[in-house]
């Protein structure tokens, strides 16, 4: 008899019973190639079950590979390669791949990649998803255009060129979901050798990013003014990366002379371009905003990239950048077959989002908040060790510089900080030349977005108690 | 006089107009470096404006760097590099990258790269965001992990392993926005010289990408059970790209046997992998689920890939691989802190939408409504070119692959699909060699998930006249 079934377990899938019992002998090998199996009624007959259940199974393992049918003469075994080599899948993940989740409980952050969502209006934003779900049906039932919506770039334009000077045109706007794809498609535009400059201290993960990508980094230090023009004339760089409006992370703004300067470099040669990552420049306390270098650009040199990250939600992903034409057609040469990886759905909403002023009124309740949040955190700080901390006062971004007198170091800081569950980051982080240290200081870039304003004495607390 | 102010204009914006005035005398020149100006007060009375507008004015004026204060002295004109090449930004967009968009009414669509979401559950789906808004406003204002959130990943671990027998840990699951970038970070992780080999035909968007990373693409042709064996052993290959389940875009199933001379191919050397793509696994419409290819390996040498893009919405964008350990360690090492590219609120809610059940009740209702668009699409094609059409009956996907026999050449079909408003994709677009043509037949990728069943009568009578 070919098969014993057991009849009392769960009866809807006898068949995955039958399935199972000749697939697993055949492949031990108890059911040899050419083999012929019993007639559906046969087996049906033998199992006393229905012929619908065996044909279902016989039909399985026909999809599978496992067995094939001649007409009118059955079924039959397949000619089934044995393995050759065959581990166990018992416990072959290592124990230490294993992540550990971390509790947060307790835990105050003065964070700069964080962002407060308390005030942000999830019942709108919804709202907005509902108008795409009405509006938008059959756009969702197909693939996305590479740049993202038309509408989403059209309406994207026109807020830039209001609230940041930038000139622009919807083809030129491109979305993707996060700075770093945006990076990386306009890096693999670029030739093989291209050098990549980059202000330092500056931001990490795009170091890194490029690096990656096999293109030599040049960084390039700060001046009270930005980015050392003289370091950039000998950078060779074909491109330079900079945070002109709030610089990452001193936090210091650009002056009109340095950003001239810079566009009159770029201006110097065809191939060079300055990506102006614009990541944080809707929160500005005490001045308006500063038009951006793009708006400044008659040369189409300055690639402007902007975010909704830090407005909206740190996990929302969408970002952009505004290409000057010559590298869009290069832009569309290469990627007119990759997908669009933003949500559809969100981009949409996002278009509405903004088009009924949702934005920009959650955009200047943000900006009183953090002002607030900022000035007391400052406050509270100096009140504690006001002898030895100094801070970088520029009323603008989710975050400041200050620096510390102490005799600890980096690591004895950072190690404090653990302890007293306050989620801190050194320069250190920052720097993308390790060389970088200076004696009896620590730097810190502090951010103020996520801290409840209640919180923000007792994090000063923990944080006078890991300089003591 | 330094400047005239026009009062009966936007008077709130009155210091806009002192900025400007001020800001276009400094870049004219006619305000020479270091020239000293006018007290606030001065101004104030000279304009007979308030103080206010004025300080407000120098104030934005100093943040931007057109002008310094000295302590008791007053405001000065800093020295501000001219401009040494400076364009006009006047109609700099040429015409010809301007975007024409495509009106689609009265067309009619036979592409395989689109869903039917008359039937997705928009209200629940909602419902599931909202509970993210609920239960995870922490992880929202914080950034995610590379991977994704820990129980999205639990999450699919699940699913995956009992609708496909796949063997996992969350630990090995990486969640993106879209198939192509989980490619992308792959193969950033294989050595410079490493061999890609896939099918032909096949996804030419994968080969595109995998080639302008610098890597050798290797097309490998299908026997009628795949990929051709002797191909792969002679390729050189070290990770092969296949689709087991439904093969893209020709539609056969990769049986048992062949499945086990794969496994049996990458097991003979340490470096030796094979990408799982099982974009469209979750249709079969005769048969049960097919066990997948990581579920036979019993030597880690499987990167088992998945989408919700075809179950869900094409724009959804959530994809995820299951890395094998060996590769998991490279992929922290060198992904520690890349961003997670996907929307937050989406991915939770993706959890939600899966373990309430949801996911998988939809899947079932669009099998139905998928299974009978294919039957009668067929049955329609059948009755008007029943004598010319090939199609290649598998009962999976939502798409088949067809042959017609016809004297026109493949720019003559496409031509004339379009005068006939009929969206049909030719097997040209996924022939990876160039050479490949058979004399007197059209080979055609026929998707049958975006038409409405009352129109597929229409769409085959425009398909058929496209071949008359």
């Amino acid at each position: 008899m070919l098969l014993a079934i057991d009849k009392k377990r769960d009866n809807n899938f006898l068949y995955q019973q039958i399935y199972e019992g000749i697939k697993n002998k055949i492949l031990e090998g108890r059911l040899k190639a050419g083999e012929k199996l019993p007639s559906k009624r046969t087996l049906a007959e033998q199992l006393d079950l229905s012929v619908n259940s065996v044909s279902y199974a016989y039909g399985q393992l026909l999809a599978e590979g496992y067995i094939y049918s001649k007409e009118r003469k059955g079924y039959f075994v397949e000619n089934i390669t044995k393995f050759n080599s065959r581990g166990s899948n018992e416990n072959k993940f290592p124990a230490e791949l294993k992540e550990e989740l971390l509790n947060k409980s307790g835990w105050l952050s003065l964070s700069h990649m964080t962002a407060d969502i308390s005030n942000f209006p999830f019942k709108e934003w919804m709202k907005c998803q509902q108008k795409v779900v009405q509006n938008h049906k059959a756009e969702l039932a197909d693939i996305e255009h590479p740049q993202g919506p038309y509408i989403l770039r059209e309406t994207i334009c026109r807020m830039i060129s209001l609230s940041r000077g930038a000139v622009c045109e919807p083809e030129q706007i491109v979305i993707s979901s996060g700075t770093q794809l945006l990076i990386q498609q306009l890096m693999a535009l670029q030739n093989k050798g291209a050098v990549f400059a980059m202000e330092n201290p500056g931001y990490a993960r795009i170091r890194n990013l490029v690096s990656s990508m096999q293109f030599e980094v040049r960084p390039v230090s700060l001046d009270q003014h930005g980015i050392d023009m003289k370091e950039i004339h000998s950078s060779k760089a074909d491109i330079v990366y900079v945070t002109p409006s709030h610089q990452f992370p001193t936090g210091k703004i650009m002056p009109i002379s340095r950003r001239i300067d810079l566009l009159n470099w770029a201006s110097q040669s065809q191939n060079r371009y300055i990506i102006e990552d614009d990541y944080d420049s809707e929160f500005k306390y005490e001045t308006d905003h500063i038009p951006s270098l793009q708006s400044l650009d008659r040369n189409q040199r300055v690639i402007y990239m902007g975010t909704f990250s830090k407005t909206m939600l740190p996990g929302l992903r969408i970002s952009y950048m505004l290409l000057p034409p010559a590298l869009l057609k290069e832009y569309r040469r290469r990627y007119s077959d990759a997908m669009q990886n933003g949500n559809s759905i969100m981009l949409f909403a996002l278009h509405y989002f903004i088009e009924s002023g949702e934005y920009a009124r959650h955009v200047k309740r943000m900006n009183h908040r953090y002002e607030s949040k900022r000035k007391l955190l400052i406050k509270e700080l100096h009140k504690r060790i006001n002898d030895r901390i100094h801070i970088e006062n520029v009323p603008a971004g989710l975050h400041f510089l200050a620096s510390v007198k102490t005799s600890k170091s980096y690591n004895e800081i950072e190690e404090s900080s653990l302890q007293n569950k306050l989620e801190l980051y050194t320069m250190r982080r920052f720097m993308l030349k390790p060389d970088w240290n200076k004696p009896k200081q620590i730097d810190l870039v502090i951010g103020f977005a996520n801290i409840i304003e209640e919180k923000i004495p007792e994090a000063a607390d923990r944080f006078a108690r890991i300089f003591v």
